[in-house]
């Protein structure tokens, strides 16, 4: 991985990506107890960074391989991102999912054009039936974080980061980063240190799944006893990444972590003051800012509101997290 | 009114407003039955555009009636939009309110800064009172729509609309912009004529209120029948303004209407597919791109999605306006 793969995804994803703001507000900052900037990533097409990574993976394969296709792994964020993706670059996207996927999630995929491949999550094994269908049909597998130009994709947020760092006088200041795999927040790091080096990246995890957090102490990847019991569900992994690891461990941390009321409660902050629409894996960042004071350094923070795709069915009870 | 106003208005505002977004989604094309480009004006600073026509008056004052004050009457955007930007300017803002404001946006206002004076509706009358209160304090009155750099500074949403068309090669659509007095219509309309003429500006206005509708197809000022009575409060104007009435007329047309269930639709359409939080007058305009099908001409339209300070008691009924 170098800093000119991460320069050469942002060539490529110009001008199709969404240029995400990064949002601020009085309320938010009293609330935190220090300024809090927000890179609203859940405004990105199919309303999560994962298209990054997505588009960047895709158009970097050659014409013969766009042709037939890809293939990714995912009831959620990254398999519309790799479906909107592919559908853009005339690539047909094989998008294999859990057969008890949500409808929604299902329909969204389907929608970017992809064909959804089920699988029975007791019965049989994803990673065995992935790599003999894409061996059958010659399918590249673009991976959700262990890839390295779906990482260089993710780092274009880090670009942006540091453009606006730069613009408003920041040159020390920590980026708190949600935090499943560690794609974002490896590609994230490798752009800030490059770009903006006084800017250090924070995981932040969900409690009780805080992989992350753990290996970053440890040195060693560490796993995940369940990848199931938060409502933060983009963003539970078994263990950190083969190939961000390393990346995390010599940029990042330490780890924070965040309960699923502290996530619940950033997202009705977010609908109150920001009007983004965040779902609990995308709002831990900011869950973070708003209860970690103590373990926050600098008088300005930067988070990166990684996703958007709540379940509506979670807004009845969003008020009484205000 | 010239464009070289907006051009100026545009100068000074550059680097303290949001660059607001403007988003679009495959989902929303879909049920609009064509392409939507929505501008998000939600994300400007204090939830809405308001900041803009406010921050564009305070910051044309002399020295001297800056030091001196303004004075704006409203209890909704404009009070918040007004007192942000004098509160950044080292201006002393009074904000004139019912005494029956919400409290949230009594709060609002005062958190930034703005000294909040009431009124009884029943005994008093506003207008009399503010001018009262104007010159005894020597303070500015910054008129919410009837002020040329208020016009100027709503007309910067038009500079950056134009931008966006020319950037996708966009030279004939339709603009739809949610209406009350008329302010934002009149500037974007100002805006377009100079630098994307091809683009005309339809005002959007709830059923009942259509006051600027009427007054488009008689050529005259008309009247609403009340001010009260339709969700979207914040675009319920007695009548077309006088400064911005002969600027709609020679520009913008014919009007468009929606009812509350096509704005509550249309603020659902916006958590699920944008990520956005839109107030009811904010989502007027969305929501004729949704239910105005024939009336629009073209294969793409632009939306201005005001405003997002959404009262959150609403959110547990919107899931079933989805």
């Amino acid at each position: 991985m170098t800093p000119q793969m991460i320069a050469a995804a942002a060539q490529r994803l110009s001008g199709h990506i969404v240029q995400t703001p990064i949002l601020n507000s009085p309320a938010l900052d009293r609330l935190a107890g220090r300024r809090v900037f927000v890179k609203a990533e859940c405004l990105q097409h199919t309303g999560s960074f994962k298209y990054r990574g997505g588009r960047a993976a895709i158009s970097a394969l050659s014409v013969e391989n766009r042709r037939r296709g890809v293939l990714a792994m995912s009831s959620g964020n990254h398999a519309q991102g790799v479906a909107r993706a592919a559908q853009e670059l005339d690539t047909p996207a094989t998008i294999v999912m859990p057969s008890d996927a949500p409808q929604v999630k299902i329909d969204g995929t389907r929608n970017y054009g992809a064909e959804v491949v089920f699988y029975d999550r007791a019965t049989e094994d994803r990673a065995t039936l992935s790599a003999d269908l894409a061996a059958a049909r010659g399918l590249t597998i673009i991976s959700p974080y262990d890839h390295p130009e779906v990482i260089a994709g993710q780092g274009t947020v880090g670009l942006e980061i540091a453009e606006f760092a730069k613009a408003l006088g920041i040159t020390q200041c920590e980026v708190l980063v949600c935090c499943g795999g560690g794609g974002l927040a490896a590609g994230v790091a490798l752009a800030l240190e490059h770009h903006a080096p006084g800017l250090t990246v924070r995981p932040v995890e969900p409690e009780g799944f805080d992989d992350v957090a753990r290996s970053l102490r440890s040195g060693k990847r560490e796993r995940n006893a369940s990848t199931t019991g938060s409502i933060a569900d983009a963003i539970l992994s078994p263990m950190p990444g083969e190939m961000t690891f390393p990346i995390l461990h010599r940029l990042c941390g330490p780890g924070l972590t965040v309960t699923d009321q502290e996530s619940l409660h950033a997202i009705a902050i977010a609908l109150a003051h920001l009007k983004l629409v965040l779902e609990p894996g995308g709002a831990a960042a900011l869950a973070a800012s708003l209860s970690c004071f103590d373990e926050i350094n600098g008088d300005s923070v930067i988070v990166v509101a990684t996703g958007g795709n709540l379940d509506l069915a979670l807004l009845p009870q969003l008020q009484k997290h205000l």
